[in-house]
């Protein structure tokens, strides 16, 4: 079942406003079996919108618009529906109330502009009874136009609750979808690769390869009329995968490395603090972004400064003085001060340069020692990441969770990583 | 001057990957007089390439074209530019000796299907002497193709290297195009609004509003033929806008607002700690993303457990007891603690509910404390943010570093802010 998404709005083509609706659409609808062919952005021009319209309800079962239903002289889409479909635009009264009530509420005086968002294509069903949000769809034929709002969190919520039940109903799924996403990290492109060519002999099955650096996120999609044999042709596939990649794999579909650590922390009942310098605060923000993070998130220091290091973490001077701030005695020391100081079951640390300048031929940018203490020892191990500084932030903040994941997993005290270097 | 992007790829179509190579290269176009009126994104699919392709060389005087020139059987862009332009493909003796360099430093077996790689369209020209990268274009008559591959750096390195020279040599502007981005924040949405009336009656200047919580962003597009009328106008556009909004502006064009902060503390040589409870290291995290940190920013702290608080900064038991953890008096505690123990110029709080769960009806989510201490002295706000967990986080971690921000740009001691709430 193929659809197709216009997003509509100047600044989307102008690059003001990423445009992120339309994937996450996408994205929500391929594994139900709604194939989205083109996503296609447009500025407000009402002679582009209405050809565009045309030309994907001309191709496709169903399409959905973003944007363009807000009260500017901007916003063209009701206008552009109704003369791409030969209807007349009317006032839904129900859409005139909303709008007046919300202007009261508001404080605002009443503004002719925004009535006209009261005015639609005739036959075009509301979507919401939300006061403030705008939203209809409309059956062309045997065919599905949905308008949403292009602010992202409306979107979402109406593609969601409206859209989605919608589609299912008007257009079930000719065949049995089976997808799911596998999130890897640590091992090296190559070796991917060279895992990856033993599973494209499955049959039935089709695989994608996606960088999300520092990740590599890998989708398997099984589609077969039969249920039965979707099912059973996505078991074989999955556990393939699993025997290829295994440790490697740290989560599925949406998940989160942080929130999978906290999972394995909730269940043992047990907590973690973490010491960071070049991370800065990411492996401790990216932890307490999970709701519920208090459970297993005792406290993080970000040891900016040496002499933070040394009065926070109690990393002594001449330690410093003599190995350097990014070494393996200073990682050791960050990972069981923060543990001792938290008095938590684990402590992570990371020391490092993540550039763009402070590195040297010895200790190029990149280099990061990252240590980990937990009851039975404290380790540390040196890594070069690549990339800027962001993506050597990132790959620092990734490992050192992984690395907690896989000890708290599979009982891996000092797990092997891509880009892992000899001290 | 238009023109259309068209970029290629399964993982897009299904939302695996975000398009953000596109909107990225609208944003930079469009400053220099390039209008992108048309961003498409399709599938991996022969026909559907082509007949865009057809149709936007049909329509613009330039294309430019993202992602499948890899080596796997999904690659299909060097195929269908030359299908869809009538040319023959050729083998690009450079590039395959690029290829066969490339597979000898990594180490890999050589793969047949890499050589599809050095197929280019008849007159293509390659757009880099890099090993690893392809990317060409071709003139199509008077107009111009480029084929840019989809890897964000990649394509972002080739856009402004090589395709935005050409474009301004090829097509050099016809219209001074002014442009520029003022990043707005603490003011309600209605007091933009009221004051943005007062904008819309200058002639020749185009202006966008897009809210990119927690921040505003507002556009100024001045065009004229002429370059001193351009300025003329651009000029007072901009000095119109800097009086309605002054003190909110914090930033302009790819402005963040965690390097203008650092900026002015280190023309100042002066200091920040920060301590940290509900932003979970976020403050930290954001300031140390920012190459050069280090020279402002001494250390922060997440005492994201009420025991951190009491031993890191010494907030006294029987004060949390009393009050709770999120409450002026604690927010105060925290600011000048952390000041204090780090001994630097200023010192920023945040203890708060992110939510979801943690909310009671005298505090509900969203609840949150902003201390902020220097040497003059130690003051705090209590803020009601909207929104969930990550825009309660997001909207508390602006706002704490805006306050600096106002603090010593203008010497405002408590700026007032949107989301203010009295205690």
């Amino acid at each position: 079942m193929r659809g197709a998404i216009l997003a509509i709005g100047n600044e989307l083509v102008e690059g003001r406003v990423p445009n992120t609706t339309s994937f996450l659409a996408a994205r929500r609808l391929f594994p139900l079996g709604y194939e989205i062919r083109e996503i296609l952005t447009v500025p407000d021009d009402l002679a582009l919108i209405k050809e565009s319209l045309r030309r994907f309800l001309g191709r496709y079962p169903f399409v959905i618009v973003s944007g363009g239903l807000g009260p500017t002289t901007d916003d063209l889409t009701n206008e552009a529906v109704a003369e791409a479909l030969g209807l007349p635009l009317e006032v839904k009264e129900e859409v005139l109330k909303r709008i007046e009530a919300w202007e009261k509420e508001a404080g605002l005086p009443p503004n002719p502009l925004r009535r006209k968002m009261a005015k639609l294509p005739a036959g075009a069903v509301l979507l919401t009874n939300e006061k403030a949000m705008a939203g209809y769809y409309l059956k062309v034929g045997e065919k599905l136009i949905f308008c949403l709002p292009g602010v992202p969190q409306e979107f979402e919520y109406l593609l969601k609750e409206r859209v989605i039940p919608i589609l299912l109903e008007h257009f079930p799924p000719e065949e049995v979808v089976r997808f799911k996403l596998y999130k890897i990290f640590g091992l090296r492109e190559a070796d991917i690769n060279l895992r990856l060519m033993e599973l494209e002999e499955l049959p039935g099955v089709v695989l994608g390869y996606y960088p999300v650096l520092p990740e590599i996120h890998l989708s398997l999609t099984v589609k077969h009329p039969s249920k039965e044999k979707a099912e059973e042709l996505f078991r074989q596939a999955e556990a393939k995968i699993y025997s290829l990649f295994g440790e490697y794999i740290f989560g599925e579909n949406d998940d989160l490395l942080e929130a999978v650590v906290g999972r394995l922390l909730e269940e043992r009942g047990e907590m973690l603090a973490v010491a960071e310098s070049c991370t800065g605060g990411l492996i401790s923000s990216r932890i307490t972004r999970v709701p519920g993070s208090s459970a297993y998130f005792e406290r993080g220091v970000v040891t900016y400064s040496n002499r933070a290091k040394q009065e926070i973490l109690g990393v002594p001077e001449e330690m410093i003085a003599k190995h350097g701030a990014v070494s393996e005695p200073v990682a050791l020391a960050m990972a069981e001060g923060i543990r001792n100081l938290a008095r938590t079951n684990y402590g992570l640390s990371v020391t490092g340069i993540a550039g763009p300048t402070g590195g040297t031929p010895e200790k190029p940018a990149g280099t990061v020692w990252i240590g980990f203490s937990c009851r039975e020892a404290t380790v540390a191990q040196c890594f070069l990441f690549p990339g800027d500084r962001h993506l050597v932030q990132d790959f620092s903040a990734t490992t050192a969770l992984d690395w907690l994941r896989r000890y708290l997993r599979y009982g891996t005290l000092v797990p092997r990583y891509q880009f892992a270097r000899r001290s």
